[in-house]
């Protein structure tokens, strides 16, 4: 068993609203800020024991299917680091 | 001018309590997942034009220090990539 750090990345599909982001945008405006675009993420970062890095990735995509992501309205990606 | 996205990452301080990750790797658990720890951050995908991609990272840096961050309990890195 190894240790890894799988991070799933979690995004609103392109074409979800997301008053979030637009809020926190226009908020950067008028503090001055100058930006074309601004989108939110959630990002989890999972600390997982298994045999190799395909396992923990396999592992932590399971996860976003089954509660990290809304698969209605989010795409998710996974990548996996070995943990130090 | 060049197009830029900036990628913000907020996290937690080392040490901050984070019960929103607590009870998600709780409820990772119930589903029987085996996992040693979760941590959960926030991502900001900023497009931004600018000269090169060390005015775009400052620009993004002082987005995070004045609005997208709270310095008391938050540490931010910025990545920085050409957008296509």
């Amino acid at each position: 068993m190894t240790g890894y750090t799988a991070t799933v990345t979690v995004r609103l599909k392109h074409g979800v609203l997301d008053p979030e982001a637009e809020t926190t945008a226009r908020a950067l405006e008028r503090l001055g800020f100058e930006l074309e675009a601004l989108r939110s993420a959630d990002r989890f970062e999972i600390d997982i024991d298994a045999d190799d890095a395909d396992e923990a990735a396999d592992r932590a995509g399971e996860m976003a299917e089954r509660l990290l992501a809304n698969p209605t309205i989010h795409d998710y990606d996974v990548e996996v680091v070995e943990r130090e």
